[in-house]
């Protein structure tokens, strides 16, 4: 039995959030725990089909997956929250509403996002394709005061992993 | 521990819905039940406030808030959900979809409907003021094969709520 709590991962596109955040999972899970992962993936076809990549859009994305997070995390789930949200504010009002949050930063040189480009969306944004993508031609804020950074470009998957496990049990949510 | 599940009530508006809803999650709650009421009011700022009343929007509020009753029922919450959700086959998705699910029809003739008019919204459908009011002109589809029928209009809410808890014990639910 867990107490519920919402693990935030932020961080550039291709910065590792959902590779870390599928790996704490496993282990959670396999441990018995009751994890649910929510990215954008998972919620687009049940609750944000209508939203795009504008600021506003990416708001209110972060807004209903807040809402969702929120409902979860106060009936003893961990959330694992993978999204760019690459507003401060953003963060803060979701921070506020959730109350048991861990805000993770996955920091990663943009060179090295740009590298990896799992799904070519880098090129694309570059090429003009897609608008309004972050690091490229919409801005990231870094959290300034987050409770994990994960260097993601140095340390490995099993270590980024081990240190948000490390956190969530020094913050007594394990 | 509980099993989760929706309990999902459908009727006009003025049915009953909210009050034996509201009735059946305090009686759970002091029992110690994890338990979750969703409601147009509840849902619209965190999940649906860009949405009114037309078919699409109806019909995408009720996809949201399947997908929120979704994830907590998969994570043993009982979710109260109320919703005039008048139209059949988006019920029959939303039961596809969340699984565990007891579909209670909340049944009252439009007269008494109109009679108890709570928020007066039945006479602003009637002069015109609003559109796309269930029972005023946009329709309201019956369930054919609920797990319950409460004849609001006949028995008091105490036995309403009774025959939900009921329910759910003889579905394994409680």
């Amino acid at each position: 039995m867990s107490k519920g709590v919402t693990v935030w991962f932020t961080g550039l596109p291709c910065s590792g959030k959902t590779t870390v955040a599928d790996r704490v999972a496993e282990t959670l899970k396999k441990k018995g725990y009751k994890v649910e992962r929510l990215d954008g993936d998972t919620v687009r076809k049940g609750l944000t089909s209508d939203l795009g990549f504008s600021k506003k859009d990416r708001d209110e994305n972060i807004k209903r997956v807040t809402f969702v997070a929120k409902l979860l995390t106060r009936n003893d789930v961990i959330v694992l929250a993978t999204f760019v949200s690459p507003y401060k504010e953003r963060r803060r009002l979701s921070r506020e509403e959730i109350g048991s949050f861990i805000e993770v930063y996955t920091r990663c040189s943009l060179e090295e996002c740009m590298k990896r480009d799992v799904k070519g969306m880098y090129k694309k944004a570059l090429a003009g394709e897609i608008k309004d993508f972050t690091g490229v031609d919409d801005p990231y804020e870094e959290p300034e005061n987050p409770e994990l950074i994960l260097d993601t470009d140095k340390e490995s998957v099993e270590e980024s992993a081990r240190k948000v496990i490390d956190k969530m049990m020094s913050l007594r949510y394990l």
